[in-house]
């Protein structure tokens, strides 16, 4: 079969950088290039920079015309509505109709959905889910975001806000203060964000143990620190992966009630910590386990390379957009 | 359209009876009887038993060759497998491929799953879920069960053992023991059981406290002695639906996170304690929920008729009953 539009525009929105590459269908990534996400307080003005960058790359490989659709990953995008409903590291006001700007400009179908949710769809594409048809796809970056997969879909639920499993609360007593303004959610214990209040935690609470964190400014210790402190053998270090690893098994138990996944599909910088997170995540998640359940359940890192993984997941989503 | 095949039977296998009925496509249980679903040790004499009562419904309206296919809900039952995998309070040994033997006594197509999937397919076709497609049934009777519905469909999961939100872990340290051998779980809690386990719990700390539930023998009270104390008003039977509704109400709103639903429907007995659990249960899922689903998700009892609700449930996956 002739395919006479063989590539998808992937859009990557991110705090501080937009990427976007243009994508076959086999998932090469063709070229790509990035703008800042926060230069323009006008939004028209960002998507004329947006509109000139991708421009700049459908010409330098002669793609005019071979553009199937466009897709994009950005924070609180949902897919039904096509808007960005709340952007709170964004510089213009939202909601904004951001796929419907895309479609003016472009005169291209544009489908739009939250980063973690194009990452689930990137993943069923080209990555660790390929072939599987129930899974749950677990972000973990400065937040814990969530993508799930029920017989082949993505979940979106009734208004498309679905798979907010970061926002699940963990600690109900005495739990820490998230940004959404509650308080004990799971991604303020198990993203890299949550990893570093840990340690910071740990080193107030055992006053009087040594650690390779010490040297660092308390306020200033990230998750890597804290990773490469581990990998030097620090207990304390070593400890905080433990806890996290422990919570997040956990919650993972838990999520496995509601869907029944094949497999959680873990992605993002916490992700790559390796077997000083998976070990303590897969002891806990099977302690806590429903018996049905038991050793079946596997956990997956991410297949994506990482310079590609949020453009391909964006751009995955390419494919199913529609001109509205 | 003529359909030949207008109707469908339902049967639902509880641990003491199993009922069983002839529906037709709007609902209407044209006539039904029960079979004690214990008298038999060899689940085959079962199966003869319940062949030759569904037999004599089906003589008594001749429906003959009207039967469209057959829809059955049992615990522990799954809809990829036909099997019954697991029960605990059956006479026979399990696992058992319950629709095979189902199809090969009938010679008609059997669909089976478990209770609370089949009480949500009931809902969504004849009941309070008509018209939606994203909400989550909430089974609250000895124990607490779930159906999941995505987009019009149910959730089975990569098993079919989807939708066991009674297992999610609602305390984490000193849970109370479940069922299942772990500790915590939602329905310990918030069941029929956890009810009356929650006022024994009320009634051995609040020692000097007057209660109208001290005059029954504390290894009695059941659920419905608790309702009915509260509604002459007792204050200690009132606090009860107040703890069951809080915890109840966190929970909602943590699932609501995973699937985005419309709307919760509660089934079963104590889903009938109207306000006195309602109310503490609407306040603590607003209270606990996260800000883009606040006062948005519906909680909606469920509007099947009680006694032919677990037929019917049964009966409307009988629709989608295939040749295997």
């Amino acid at each position: 079969m002739v395919n006479s539009k063989p590539y998808v525009i992937g859009i990557d929105m991110g705090g501080t950088n937009t990427v976007f590459g243009i994508v076959d269908a086999r998932g090469v990534v063709l070229t790509s290039d990035s703008i800042k996400t926060r230069k323009h307080s006008n939004i028209n003005d960002y998507i004329d920079e947006l509109y000139a960058g991708i421009t700049r790359l459908i010409e330098s490989i002669e793609a005019q015309d071979k553009i199937f659709g466009i897709g994009v990953g950005a924070p609180n995008a949902n897919y039904y509505t096509g808007m960005i409903e709340d952007g709170v590291n964004l510089p213009w006001p939202t909601p904004v109709p951001f796929a419907q700007l895309l479609r003016d400009k472009f005169n291209i179908p544009v489908a739009i959905t939250n980063d973690a949710n194009a990452a689930a769809i990137g993943e069923m594409t080209y990555g660790a889910a390929r072939g599987l048809k129930d899974f749950i796809m677990i972000t973990l970056g400065t937040g814990v975001g969530s993508g799930v997969v029920v017989n082949g879909q993505l979940v979106y639920g009734h208004d498309g806000f679905a798979g907010e499993l970061g926002h699940v609360i963990v600690k109900r007593n005495n739990g820490r203060l998230c940004g959404c303004g509650r308080a004990g959610c799971l991604e303020t214990y198990c993203s890299a964000t949550g990893v570093a209040r840990t340690a910071r935690e740990f080193l107030e609470i055992r006053d009087g143990e040594s650690s390779l964190l010490r040297n660092i400014p308390i306020d200033e210790i990230t998750s890597k620190d804290v990773y490469d402190a581990a990998m030097a053998g620090d207990k304390l270090a070593k400890d905080v992966f433990e806890y996290t690893g422990n919570i997040l098994g956990e919650a993972l138990a838990d999520f496995t009630t509601f869907t029944s996944p094949e497999a959680f599909i873990l992605f993002g910088g916490l992700a790559k910590s390796g077997e000083l997170l998976l070990k303590p995540l897969r002891e806990s998640m099977e302690r806590n386990m429903l018996s049905i359940w038991k050793n079946k359940v596997k956990i997956l890192p991410s297949e994506l390379k990482e310079a590609d993984a949020a453009v391909l997941g964006a751009s995955a989503l390419g494919w199913e957009a529609k001109d509205k």
